[in-house]
């Protein structure tokens, strides 16, 4: 087991990168591949992939070159839904480049996204044979699952309320899902029994969960140097955040009322929108409430790491991923 | 072995029926699962899933149900297809019907289109578990090959002109090796050997470009009685066809001027431009050279069937099925 830091960790990070890079693309249709090598190319912080392959780390399975494959699926099947829900979400931009739909057209990246699902399976079909029906199965749950939280998330857009319950289960979808079956592929590569398998995915599903409300948070109260994107911009499009529905829950008649106007203030005032937000939240308290519910789900991540069966030595590369998620810029 | 004619093969066509009703999908995201459930239900000839059991049938393999979910995987896959293109294509009516991007929106059409593409991974997963990933490998490289026809198809629109051989081979990734995909699968589920899989492939694919080559004929010279579309709609909107793209090659200089004039003929001109069209095609005789290329490919595909290892009476089914694709309204 290799114990640095997972986002430093060399030996998986380079495994990765290697075999992101040695996959070849056939040469034509230009317009259904260039998209395709265009979007890998835009490299984030592979957090998935690296996933794949701490799962079967965390049950002593050695052999790395075992489990890229599924690790690679894994990076595709991400890739491919950032093409298509850019698409959706009409965004011109995605990791401070050119969305595919803005660079090519609309036509090229539903299709260079519907071929980069294909390949994703691909790599799972070069998965150890054994394990093949398992990871597919395990795999496609997740990848539907997805499909669903994305849905949910463009109906909740039009929806007049939706309720914490709602909101934590379509975010669970929409992103969490993916980093427990990550984390459960490399498990299944690793020979591990389902119920362990069970708890490496449930801390993947509420590590994701946890990640998510908070990134929730900090797009209203994170630190504007240290965060990354503009502070309040989840406000000033009105975006049903956890904040917001938290809020929501809770206002009486009269604010109600400021809430409505705060929803309706224009792009041209979007600064005092940010203030007024925020001043409805502090009143509130909603902060304290959300910081509680995050708590809440990086516990449960905790707790099911804590409850898998191998030595602790095993978990320390997992539990400094939480660590390194959960208590970033706080 | 069953013998009666293929589409009225009741034992085959009812089991596809009850698979494909059978298939549960959740009741929510709505937006999710019913433009998949409507898809569906807009019944076509089920001709791919067909093929798969047929493969199957050929080798000998007599319990269907092991092969069904292969079968269903196909029709999922193509329907997926059909979701996907007709965002592409912006077509208003599929069978018919409203399109899903029509009667929905196109993120609904992207969306469950996606979802239905993993729903037919899904039925791969059910497959017997020994053949699964030999079925994900041979599912894998013929939907690719898809999305690369696909893409030609769209590149072709905007390309000046079009070589026979590149036309034959997008009709080939488009439409013909999803043909001999679905009857390969058959045959890897009835443990033929990889040699006796090429050739019913073989048969399949070569079929399919036929089957592709003899639509193009019957749009400009089928009978109107029996054909069910428009004669000369492909004329009307000047689509690259086997047609068009033979007789560009032959032009004189001054019979390219006048095609050049018929492709410019708008839409109010359109029965004349039919007249004129065909009156080029006959000048020509593009009309033979077309029905000689359809038939080249015919006889590969008997060929193919001919060379197969098993006695001639199970080979009945797919002579009698190429027979009643081939010579219809002829």
């Amino acid at each position: 087991m290799i114990t640095k830091s997972v986002f430093g960790n060399a030996v998986f990070s380079d495994k990765i990168s290697e075999a992101l890079g040695s996959v070849q693309f056939p040469d034509g249709p230009t317009n259904l591949y260039q998209p395709i090598k265009y979007i890998l190319s835009l490299a984030g912080k592979r957090v998935r992939p690296q996933l794949v392959i701490l799962g079967a780390d965390l049950f002593g399975h050695s052999n790395i070159e075992e489990v890229v494959p599924a690790s690679v699926a894994i990076e595709y099947f991400h890739n491919f839904t950032l093409i298509h829900d850019d698409i959706m979400d009409k965004a011109p931009l995605r990791r401070g480049q050119e969305t595919v739909h803005q660079k090519w057209n609309e036509d090229v990246a539903i299709l260079s996204g519907d071929a980069l699902l294909i390949k994703a399976y691909e790599q799972l079909a070069k998965c150890p044979a054994i394990f093949v029906p398992s990871l597919l199965t395990t795999f496609n749950k997740v990848a539907l699952e997805v499909c669903e939280g994305q849905q949910m998330d463009m109906d909740f857009e039009t929806l007049e309320s939706v309720s914490e319950e709602e909101y934590v289960n379509m975010i669970r979808l929409k992103t969490s899902v993916l980093l427990g079956g990550a984390l459960e592929m490399g498990a299944i590569i690793a020979g591990a029994t389902s119920e362990q398998r069970n708890k490496v995915y449930d801390f993947g599903e509420n590590l994701g969960i946890a990640f998510q409300l908070q990134d929730d948070i900090l797009d209203a109260f994170g630190d504007p140097a240290t965060f990354g994107k503009q502070i309040g911009g989840d406000i000033i499009v009105n975006k049903k955040t956890i904040l917001h529905i938290l809020l929501k829950e809770e206002l009486n008649v009269a604010d109600s009322e400021v809430f409505a106007s705060i929803l309706k203030m224009t792009s041209a005032e979007s600064s005092e929108k940010i203030v007024q937000m925020k001043g409805l939240y502090e009143k509130y308290d909603v902060l304290s409430k959300a910081n509680a519910l995050k708590e809440y789900y990086t516990q449960c991540a905790y707790t099911s790491l804590s409850q898998i069966d191998v030595v602790d030595k095993r978990k320390e590369e997992l539990f400094s991923l939480a660590d390194h998620l959960m208590y970033r810029a706080r």
